[in-house]
């Protein structure tokens, strides 16, 4: 097991996330295959463009140590930690409300396991909300094709369930009735912003 | 001159900011020598503790192309490019507004520079504010040691003027009339939401 210099485990899925977003999107083909993070950055770039919302990804931290300044070059890091980060993913600004949130997949066809959730994301999610932010979770389940938006009190349920020894992970039941799906379209690819709309609409 | 693969040159105060962040904070000395940067830091670490505001820097954005996983340690990122930003540096949420703004710091006693501010801000900042968020800079004169909140409007009108042929650089007089000054103190030491938090009350 390999772990950041912070002692936590080292997810080796981070830079190759990191290289994939470089690659030229193919919008002559289907989606498949595509990451839900390369999907939502697609939706963002419409959103962008529209002028519907302005969200962005954060970039991966890094503790950058060592950097070589080759002559007619571009700088080069040559030393370089991933550093664990301390909010989500996405955030920005839609109609006056801060949105917040987090993509996860799971390849699983009947639930979403917790373990797919940090501590540091449900402690920011918790502060965001406390500050009337606009936190959730867009949560694809990849073998079944189903996209959800998973406001951050259904969330916290479940979190809180789980550290009094529930069950450690979201049946596929509760998605169903307690969050809203999103079917996935060609442009924008995954509006979310249409399906908090309507969320903030029923509660009000 | 050394470059960004986008063509943009290097500064090269970005690693060594990047890895001053990570020191430890002497809080029994004054804050003299600090840079604008970790000043900001301090102040949305205190406003995190006390729940006033949930504000955070965003990463420096890499390009990583190479990482080494040394068995029994952390995995080293050997290869890496700094890519431009796409928005400011900080942004979060205050009381249900979304906030986002640039922390600048200039040497001049008489004028701010308008080569510090890049065309993605502004354009950033234009889109936020579109989207009724609250869109700021904050300024720093490091020889007066006096703290400036820009508000968007301020600093668009200023650069509007100089793409049609105006000035190049915005005079400290109209700071005074048209900007909020900050007095440092020690905890907070940049309180500049208690400075928006007026100018908000103003505006109703």
């Amino acid at each position: 097991m390999i772990h950041y210099p912070n002692g936590k485990p080292y997810k080796p899925s981070e830079p190759s996330k990191e290289k994939s977003t470089s690659k030229k999107k193919d919008f002559s083909f289907s989606n498949r295959g595509k990451t839900l993070e390369e999907e939502i950055n697609e939706t963002n770039t419409y959103y962008l463009n529209q002028q519907i919302a302005i969200i962005h990804k954060k970039p991966v931290p890094v503790q950058i140590v060592k950097v070589e300044y080759p002559s007619r070059s571009a700088a080069v890091i040559r030393e370089a930690y991933f550093r664990t980060p301390s909010t989500t993913d996405f955030n920005g600004v839609w109609n006056g409300y801060y949105i917040d949130f987090e993509a996860k997949e799971t390849e699983s066809k009947t639930s979403f396991p917790l373990k797919n959730v940090h501590q540091h994301q449900v402690n920011h999610m918790k502060d965001v909300t406390s500050q009337k932010g606009i936190a959730f979770t867009i949560v694809k389940f990849t073998t079944l094709d189903r996209y959800f938006i998973v406001p951050f009190s259904v969330l916290y349920e479940s979190w809180l369930q789980m550290e009094n020894g529930g069950r450690k992970s979201i049946p596929i039941s509760v998605f169903e009735s307690k969050t809203m799906e999103i079917k996935p379209g060609y442009n924008p690819r995954i509006d979310y912003i249409t399906a908090i709309k309507k969320m903030i609409t029923n509660e009000q």
